[in-house]
């Protein structure tokens, strides 16, 4: 049977990187697959894997060399940086992708670096993953059933963002295809925000006088603040990335928030009632 | 082998009620377990499991009659009026508790009712339960390992506070006892605020322009909001019990909200990390 794509690099190894490779042998979908890691250590992980991983080369130009897809799996403050590297050893016409949580930053920046190149750039975002990192914890299920963002300038060329969504979908994800900016709003609404508040529901409990309120800790407090325990390098770098519709999003949870407390404050018991309905109505939807 | 209380009444089998009588009756925690439910087809239902309720009643007071312990499991609003209307019922001695999540309120209420009768009252908050509600979830094993409070006035007679001790742990549970107004400000940070800041993320969420955000949602968006799906009518009645000291948490938990916003838009970087860094160290420690 046909495959989807020849040969796909995955340029960084880690938890999506390495998730991604296993998916695309998995589910047939790419003919072969090549890597590279930084990390020597992770590069001979994934040579204990010659099922999943067909070469993996100790620089990121010789692993694109005959690629027709390139998916940058580094943290986003490497992304661009990895892709300038890369230029000179790209094949004709090829395909790249990255897989970052913020799109608009890296998606102008590539554009500008592959000016002129034969070679097309289009943002992904798998929103896969967990507190989880490294390629110990990778999984060709990740994907399933998880949203996939594409984020293809509009006057950009149709043909990767349309290989991606296939790629994409074909292992397991319902992909959305939204210009850069769109995206970046969106995350700061429904993943960087709800990280931020939970961040703050910590640190409000840390400065508890006295007692140590996890203690008496239920699922509930459990739940909302899990995500806290994500990886702070990443969250700095993505808080850089997205600072200006973080920004947004965060202003509009805050005066939200200072409505509620008004109306909790004074005993407007209809607002808070309409407060508690509009959001089980809301969550029950999901 | 000798129990650690007689009778039990349990009055209300809603989801803590009836998981309350199944587990005191499967760890073999009291001698008689008998039941009164306000709804005559909740009644029903706990006559079809004679094993766990020796008697089911239709009036509370019936109910109580031969109780060395009752527990009312009531709604928070209906607590102090189910109290009331079962004093004259009430064997000589009795011991009452209750499993309301907020406790200053309903225990100078029940001190007062309870003035020179021969019953003693103390407040229990067993932090167990979920969104899902009613007698059909009800699950022996409910109560395993989660915190407990009894909340005794420091002046009160220590014998009440003693056995429902005894009996909470007996049933799985971790007891804390702590004075009622303190319980209420613990809550009121751990569970009353976890829970509106969640309505918050969701009430946000809805106002989202244009885009439907929950069809980007990922888990991190999906644990943080899961507890708005709870019951708004108790929400509403714990909310105005617990006014004072939900107003508090959210305006400590609002005014470190405003800190993390002003240090994301003055790209302050170092008091980025630091918040983010304490939140994971704090919620890693859960």
């Amino acid at each position: 049977m046909m495959k989807i794509i020849g040969t796909v690099a995955v340029l960084g190894t880690g938890l999506l990187g390495a998730s991604l490779a296993k998916a695309l042998k998995k589910r047939a979908v790419a003919e072969k697959v090549v890597a590279w890691s930084r990390s020597e250590q992770t590069r001979e992980k994934c040579r204990a894997f010659p099922s999943v991983f067909d070469e993996v080369y100790d620089t990121p130009n010789q692993a694109v060399e005959n690629a027709d897809l390139v998916v940058v799996c580094s943290p986003t403050s490497n992304i661009v940086e990895v892709i300038e590297s890369i230029v000179p050893s790209l094949k004709n016409g090829a395909f790249i992708t990255d897989v970052g949580s913020v799109k608009e930053v890296v998606c102008q920046a590539c554009r500008k670096v592959l000016e002129d190149k034969n070679a097309i750039f289009v943002g992904s975002h798998p929103m896969a993953g967990s507190e989880k990192i490294g390629i110990d914890f990778s999984d060709p299920e990740l994907f399933e059933a998880r949203p996939c963002f594409i984020t293809p300038y509009s006057d950009g060329d149709e043909r990767c963002a349309k290989k991606l969504a296939e790629i994409w979908e074909a292992v397991g994800m319902k992909v959305y295809s939204v210009p850069p900016d769109v995206h970046d709003s969106i995350v700061a609404n429904i993943s960087h925000l709800p990280h931020i508040v939970a961040g703050t529901l910590c640190n409000t409990a840390l400065k508890f006088p006295e007692l140590d309120l996890r203690n008496y800790s239920g699922p509930g407090f459990r739940d909302s603040t899990r995500i806290s325990s994500g990886n702070p390098e990443i969250w700095d770098s993505i808080i850089a990335d997205n600072r200006k519709e973080i920004v947004n999003a965060l202003k509009n949870f805050s005066s939200e928030l200072n409505s509620i407390i008004e109306s909790i404050e004074n005993c407007q018991s209809e607002k808070i009632g309409k407060f508690l309905r509009d959001a089980k109505a809301y969550r029950d939807k999901l």
